[in-house]
């Protein structure tokens, strides 16, 4: 048994693993070098020159290729599709990934028999981003895989010269999830320096924190490929994942890539959107468009008719969009989360009209369980959520447009800020490969991807220790309290607002709650703009110690009135006794403004 | 005592801070809140409500007034300006930054008394960066300084949801910095979730796995504040550091914001310059233009004659160069280092020409010892470097352009990559406080800043551990490792090379080798081109087992024919053993194709 290469370059190689494991064994995910690959002359590991970085340089992680004997599928009754992949990963056997290797997605998918290749989009990719060559310095390093090779070429450190021995991590042990379970009997997991070489380990700190390839390790790209498969599974075959510096660099990258000012073009979007998500489009020269919005975000049919009577002399020279950015679950500020049914029509709603979807899905797993009320009325008790094995809980979320996508035309942008830590700066994107290949031109001049620290930090957390099943777990277990937290705001509103001018749909997913105040029963709003009130009930907020955001300011079309009078609020933060006191002061700011006593 | 706000809208506040100092007291930098803050209404951080974050988003790092009394500076014979620093900490007292707290060097610089205002860059800056807003989000957390006020604003997670209660790393101990003594007598180093609350901390994961401000921690501002004080002191007053995702990073951000392509925008460089660089650039639409080098790098008259000499007619459209892109130190491919006199020299046609300069510095502490033959004929005894002291190395540094800039007109890039880890991903720029505001209003959509996990790990290893001080030792360690090294290729090629066509200067810093081959001697010199040469000499290397870098790789016009025959080898990453067997084997790749028996 030998071990194989495996690059894009290197279809052949990636096919061969690809088949391979169609007719191969399961098998311990855990072996080491030596003994399933004893005389394997391309072995360039730590094992035996542990100060030559020069050939710890491999060109592309790589997999053993598997031994065709021995099939012993196990498949829990639990969890059909996490098994599926541990079958795989053991199967496959340890995977090799040195210092700076090349991976892609292809080399940890299942099988993609009978999916349809995604489309192509030369036509909509930027000038910026059409001309963009690889960089020649990295593509050298495919000679690197030429045994007893030794390299002069790239200017890697060697990692004698770093000073961490060993990183540890004090970390909850799945299913017990509190901060103080974790304080008290939590896991310490150590990271040493040359795990790979000395402690049969995947992955290490001479890997971790050299330089990498801007997709990220082939360590947590495993990772991240195999959870977009156990929860988007989409439905072409050449899709692929790569780590990001978090969904605010993925988009400005993907604005960069499709969007091109010299050809005047625009950006659609939810009616009132994430403000930084506008804030970075409008410097790029992009025309930032804005589609009416009701209870489940943007309205597909809306979307139609504009794009169908697009006229870009009305519009200024803009053209008729090609993009769309949406947040379709716990939209920022809306709260606003698209059913099924919605994101079947927003999708096809782009395809009549050859629009790209740009999904941006932070709160993606904070789908909440209904209000307490409504729990009541539909029979469902509280703690409900408590009993959900992983597969319910997966079912039980609305799909993603990455699910649907038989065409390859959606970028996801996935995101650990709002459910592991903000502060890791890493996530992914999973797109089509042809898009993924330009996005990686760029990330290689402007961020060279995410941290090693954080790399190495979230693979030993999420892969060695939790698991899909774990990290699974750990979702449901942040829903339940974003469901109280939802829960406390929406008590609290129905308590201490003037119902008579307040209104809201309690969030189905997210962080934020989206209140209405109608502008129109406000005594002098024939007079007031509902710029001027709003105004006047922020200042009012902060003179009585409340923040909230302002609706205005998340106007897709900073330029154009608002359309009503709005406030954010977030429900993320603040403990439950501040949270009530805040909407308390808030209610009371309402209530002069309208001057009820 | 109380505490006071400090940030760049609060002029006022950081003026009395300043004024405060130069009339105030030596103290233990690390006192508590409670002992130095006991009744401080606006002191709102974890100790008392530790589960709402609503009220941890601090609006500005905070440092304590000082008091009057006392003044005993302590300056320890050995570093003066080590422990004017040490002393101005002392007497400013905690820094208090929670989360996302803003910050600004002013915070931690010394007086600026007597020094010029930075020139103003407006007519310099691009469209894209001209017209950027701040991010309305950011904007509003001004209002969290208001006492008592209960934040639903920002949709930051709470830190209870945080998974990891500590992180501890094993590092060396200064000054036993190898590695076999940091994983032997290493020092263990624990971070604590509330370090803040519950220990007396100046920063813990709770305030660094959340979101940031893009301009990076206080805490680790104020160290590269500190730093950058201590290596360049630049002579103009509104200088500012703020930490980056990389230099890979900045330098796009620099060129997004300096350079339009709809201007027709250039960027000079060296004639031989970083393949990634120019490849960062050519996307974006600018003309990079190469200027001729010898042995101490880019030749002012050159560029000089160049510039008066412009006609825009004759290059294609191409505006005047208004930007220099430049590696002083041990310059990436070529290995050049610039002298004092000669950045002087650059220095003043920039002036003259009102040209910016990016000052990319990644080797500038790896500036190294004369070769061993060298160090004989000058009396310098090998080893010499051991008995240092800081003073003495921080001397002997060739002065940086930074430390030169009279008029503001640098960007000095610093990277932590090829002297602590490159997977960090996170470095600094320093520049006048107007670049740096249009800089971080990209940071603020493009990245985020650096993560947090590089953030508090470096931070616990360059501060709390090893201080200024520390850190200079480390990089005088590593400069006579880098100095070993570079003597070992040197050896090697002077034993290898066929020197009667081969001929090189041994790199007085950095981590390359430029090696000049002889083309007029090839004996099919007068049929073949440079590049001919060159890719017969490469494949040649690859067939005989070592990679090294063409030269043509790296020339700053692609277009361009090569003006002589180069290859670049490092001598960073293989072993002494390998590295001379690589010389070898490139020495016989250009006897062959030079048919040398």
């Amino acid at each position: 048994m030998r071990r194989v290469s495996v690059s894009r370059s290197g279809s052949t190689a990636a096919a061969a693993i690809r088949g391979g494991l169609s007719r191969s064994p399961s098998r311990p995910i855990h072996l080491s070098a030596q003994q399933h690959n004893p005389n394997n002359t391309n072995n360039r590991t730590f094992q035996t020159k542990s100060k030559d970085c020069s050939e710890a340089l491999a060109p592309a992680a790589r997999l053993p290729e598997a031994d065709p004997e021995d099939v012993t599928p196990v498949r829990p009754r639990q969890n059909v599709k996490i098994a599926e992949i541990l079958e795989r990963r053991a199967k496959a056997g340890k995977l090799v990934a040195l210092t700076a290797a090349g991976a892609d997605s292809d080399m940890f998918k299942g099988p993609s028999v009978g999916k349809p290749k995604a489309k192509r989009w030369d036509h909509h990719l930027s000038e910026e981003s059409r001309i963009r060559e690889p960089c020649v310095l990295k593509q050298a390093a495919k000679h690197l895989k030429k045994p007893g090779l030794i390299s002069l070429g790239g200017g890697l450190p060697c990692a004698e010269y770093f000073p961490f021995d060993s990183i540890s991590l004090k970390v909850p042990r799945a299913p017990n999830f509190s901060e103080q379970a974790a304080h008290e009997h939590g896991e310490t997991v150590t990271i040493g320096k040359y795990d790979i070489r000395d402690a049969d380990g995947v992955y290490d700190l001479s890997v971790a924190l050299n330089y990498h390839q801007a997709h990220g390790s082939a360590q947590l790209m495993r990772w991240v490929t195999e959870h977009t498969e156990l929860v988007c599974d989409p439905p072409y075959a050449d899709w692929q994942s790569v780590l990001t510096v978090g969904s605010t660099g993925a988009l400005e990258q993907a604005l960069r890539l499709l969007c091109d000012r010299g050809r005047g073009d625009s950006l659609l979007t939810e009616e009132y959107s994430f403000a930084t998500a506008i804030e970075t489009a409008s410097p790029l020269g992009i025309n930032v468009v804005g589609i009416p919005m009701d209870d489940q975000g943007l309205l597909p049919e809306a979307m139609d008719e504009m794009l169908t009577d697009w006229n870009p002399d009305e519009r200024g020279g803009a053209r008729k969009p090609h993009v769309l950015y949406t947040v379709p679950s716990g939209q920022n500020p809306t709260g606003a989360t698209q059913g099924k049914q919605r994101r079947e029509e927003i999708y096809r709603v782009c395809q009549k009209h050859d629009v790209y979807i740009i999904e941006d899905e932070p709160y993606y797993f904070l789908q909440m369980m209904p209000t307490a009320e409504l729990a009541v009325e539909s029979g469902v008790e509280e703690g409900g959520l408590e009993e959900e094995d992983v597969d319910q809980f997966l079912d039980s979320l609305i799909p993603t447009l990455l699910s649907m996508d038989v065409d390859g035309r959606v970028m996801r942008m996935d995101s650990f800020s709002k459910v592991v830590v903000p502060g890791s700066r890493l996530g992914w994107i999973t797109a089509s490969e042809q898009i993924i290949e330009r996005y990686l031109r760029h990330a290689e001049v402007c961020n060279q991807g995410p941290s090693g620290f954080s790399q190495i930090i979230l693979y030993k957390l999420l892969d060695e220790k939790w698991g899909h099943e774990g990290y699974l777990r750990w979702l449901m277990n942040l829903r339940k309290e974003y469901t109280k937290r939802r829960d406390t705001i929406v008590r609290a509103c129905e308590r201490h607002l003037p119902q008579e001018v307040v209104s809201w749909k309690p969030p189905a997913a997210g962080m934020f709650h989206w209140i209405r105040v109608d502008h129109t029963q406000h005594p002098d709003s024939s007079t007031k703009s509902i710029l001027e009130i709003e105004e006047e009930i922020f200042n009012s907020c902060i003179a009585k110690g409340v923040l909230v955001g302002r609706g205005s300011w998340f106007r897709a079309e900073q330029d154009k009135p608002p359309t009503g009078l709005f406030f954010r609020t977030t429900f993320a933060a603040a403990t439950p006794e501040n949270m009530t006191e805040a909407i308390r002061r808030f209610g009371e700011a309402i209530r002069e403004s309208y001057r009820m006593s």
